[in-house]
């Protein structure tokens, strides 16, 4: 399903339909043909099953639209490129599961059965998606398959990626994102937590169930037999939640296993492709609630199942304080390689107004991911047309892009970093959010990455509002510096020069008293070096 | 300085002073001597600088006594002492630090400097904590040498543990636990937060300075030519904050070559002794958390400093739910043991009162310690006289200690898992606690060990008391599992039995909607086997 504004209504992390603007997409020198393969590298980028679908007409379904398209991450130097196949339904003429037009006709009317439970507002948008989905099908190109060929003339690593789990629109009835066999083990009450349906992930598949996995397994095979595939991805954080509660460790034993039998078949493929064919998962930011939701990535990892890990959050906010140290030294001894997820929202407590990443946060985050030790930046739900046009200049886009590729290119750029939270628990887990924070005594930790020597260094607060008053400033320290009284921005935005001595390598500490409200923002900018 | 209720005063983690009823020593088996020295095993037993003094008048102070007290230990099946040797002061007639009865004196009346500030109902039994401590030193008799003589004829592992950081009575102008070093670098403003001073954390030493470290040193350099020592503690959670904010990350550093240099000591010391002299640290219950405070364990143990890590939390309560599994995959491919801290108050949140954790609740913490994967449990403030008489028999202290030798021995008993929170954390890292849970949907989640097949498990929720009313019974799912109906002991008190059928390994979630008032409490109770 087709979300217009994806920072207050979607959970797909599909793209927001805005207007047409062309991509200038700029050539980038090719590197050389490799016989191993196209080695991981970073940004990696994963492209969701509706963004190049919806933002363009079924008229424009062409092989050389898909080339286009994948020139333009060329441009903005991507490394690797998940081509998402599916939510429950795929988006391409798969055999192994239904595709996403089956049972729609592009003749009938707005209350034809797939349609008639959607919202009225989102029905143009969804044909248009579905008819060129089905429109570049029908012209008999498999959207991997030729964006795979194009990457590899562009030295772009060629991924496919699953979601496991998606559940969009899986509280409707029906719709052209919900599978004939989503939709029997819902009815039959098969699903994560039946007895309390308050929202979507209580929806999930049990995975503790064979019939589930072997469903999976089916579009596993198929999609390993795309020509020109250089790795699979599984993406367990579409969604997160794949157990009944309290079956998570029994569950993670059974995807350990399974994962092995992908792994087997990863190497099968491999030995048809004539070069890896690696295989990625998705999983929880922090290592041990991963763990406790049966996604043991380190398992995985120790176990020589997974060359590639991607700790993320889920979906409500970037990020921006991942252990991702931790994860890097849990990984040491392994072959598996570490990215760290971004997400576009940004959100900094849970049920705040969100926006989206800006590319300062992004720099921020990325260098937080990269500063950490992991070895690439994963972007999902990054998208040029679909989520970022009018937000993100395509100059920005490109160069904020290419320069995730490594630390040395990220550092110069002017980055923000910011206190937001986790999304993502196992049930029963405690989580913690700094904000909103009392005006009595606040402390902040951020990821900051390399000391910002000779740069301007600035820390917002944000204010809760509070009528006409315009409420006090509170003092600040920053790694036990004062800072000078700051410059406001309107009533509750406040600008805090940090003094020089008080940066530091790696890490930042930001210590309020006496603020005039709550603390509902805050970030530490880094002007550009 | 001496509490006479832990569970509600003292930060000190000393004993209690309870009445003297005499200890029923059990003669125990005694292992063949070992050239290489005890092997580490456990229980590993901390007996803090006070305890043994504080139990007894100062005309018991004789070698006989010490041998006697380990004499109680074995009978408790203690597999390691970690001998205390100081708090802000030496407890023996140490020439690196004070001895505590410096300035002290005997005949002076009650308000002599050291005494002056004292709470008043506190200093009859200060005086003679003092004053037995003195008579021991007087008679030539180091506790702790004598202690570590009758350690090795029994079999017990001799460690000293030294608190690089203790702060009980920080806040005071003077006292006998205070030494001078401490009181100049407080009253020049050199301590860790000297522009807040809120607690006692706030005035911890700076370990970021070199004079911090080198007057350290001195004392263990004293401390590692005690006769027979086999291994030596450093207590980085007495207290656990080192550093000046957001200077940690730094700290840690600094920290990690200072252990270097003490790694160093210990292999002459060994060389001397001719057995090893192992170096071992308490350190934050969690990995990420300790690294951000400056106490990296998971680099002092993959650099080969230590041999013996001890994750634990600071004081206020037991924390059940510490991430052992995490803990033991970092460590892994290095030498170095994990041992789980168990402390021994028991508090569901912050604030609310603390009771002694029971046998039961003992058993239920160390087999998740154990069941975790760590080599041994380690016992805090354990002190079968200073704070367990009256709470635990006897026969169950020791047979309960004897227990947690191993998981065999432990999981026949019953034991009691707990929600309870983690109580250190680095200075603006987030920190959740799940009690008190509001009454419509509460999930927890507890480490509760191998599945207790064939055992009678009961789950207790505690609600709120609200005036004459008896709160509603919320519904209970185990495991997703329906329970029936609870039992109720008096008004708040809830006892639902948990069917067979939703028992698992490892971890156990309870779910709970419409309770009649907020949840503060929340235990699993498994019978005896």
């Amino acid at each position: 399903m087709i979300r217009r504004d994806f920072l207050k209504t979607t959970l797909l992390g599909t793209a927001a339909l805005v207007g047409g603007s062309s991509f200038h997409a700029l050539a980038a020198p090719q590197p050389p043909a490799r016989p191993g393969g196209t080695p991981l590298k970073g940004p990696i980028f994963n492209q969701d099953d509706s963004e190049f679908f919806s933002v363009r007409p079924p008229s424009e379904m062409t092989g050389e639209a898909v080339d286009a398209w994948v020139d333009s991450l060329a441009a903005a130097g991507v490394g690797t490129l998940m081509s998402c196949v599916c939510a429950a339904r795929a988006d391409y003429a798969s055999r192994a599961w239904e595709p996403r037009w089956l049972g729609y006709d592009p003749q009938g009317p707005d209350d034809q059965p797939v349609l008639a439970h959607l919202p009225k507002d989102s029905i143009k948008a969804t044909r248009r998606w579905i008819e060129s989905e089905k429109a570049l099908a029908d012209a008999g190109i498999n959207f991997h398959e030729r964006a795979f060929a194009r990457c590899k003339k562009r030295g772009i690593g060629a991924w496919a990626s699953i979601r496991m789990n998606d559940l969009h629109d899986c509280n409707l009835p029906d719709s052209p994102l919900l599978s004939t066999f989503y939709k029997d083990q819902r009815d039959r009450g098969l699903i994560r937590v039946p007895y309390r349906l308050s929202g979507w992930p209580e929806r999930a598949l049990d995975w503790g169930r064979q019939d589930v996995r072997d469903y999976t397994m089916k579009l596993v095979r198929e999609v390993l037999s795309f020509r020109g595939i250089e790795g699979l991805e599984l993406d367990w954080m579409r969604f997160g939640w794949h157990f009944r509660i309290g079956r998570e460790l029994e569950g993670g034993e059974i995807l350990t296993e399974w994962i092995g039998q992908v792994r087997r078949l990863c190497n099968e493929a491999a030995a048809r492709e004539g070069h890896p064919v690696r295989l990625g998962c998705r999983v929880p930011s922090n290592p041990e609630t991963a763990r406790l939701l049966g996604m043991d990535g380190v398992q995985w990892a120790r176990k020589g199942l997974v060359d590639l890990l991607v700790p993320t959050p889920f979906w409500a906010t970037c990020e921006f304080n991942m252990p991702i140290r931790e994860w890097k030294r849990l990984l040491e001894g392994t072959k598996c390689a570490l990215a760290g997820g971004l997400e576009i929202r940004y959100q900094p407590w849970p049920g705040a107004n969100a926006t989206a990443m800006t590319p300062e946060l992004a720099v921020g985050a990325a260098m937080a991911v990269l500063a950490g030790g992991a070895d690439h930046v994963y972007l999902f739900n990054y998208f040029a047309k679909g989520h970022l046009d009018n937000l993100w200049s395509h100059e920005g886009f490109n160069h904020t892009l290419a320069a995730m590729r490594g630390i040395e290119a990220l550092n110069p750029l002017p980055r923000r970093h910011a206190i937001t939270y986790r999304d993502i628990v196992a049930p029963g887990e405690p989580s913690g959010h700094l904000l909103p924070a009392a005006p009595g005594l606040g402390i902040f930790r951020l990821q900051t990455g390399p000391k910002p020597n000779g740069r301007k260094v600035q820390l917002l607060l944000e204010l809760e509002a509070d009528g006409e008053r315009e409420p006090a400033a509170p003092n600040v320290r920053v790694n036990a510096t004062p800072c000078p009284d700051p410059e406001r921005q309107g009533k509750c935005v406040l600008l805090y020069t940090v003094p020089p001595e008080a940066l530091t390598d790696g890490q930042t500490v930001v210590e309020t008293t006496n603020a005039g409200s709550r603390i509902v923002r805050v970030e530490l900018a880094i002007a550009a070096a």
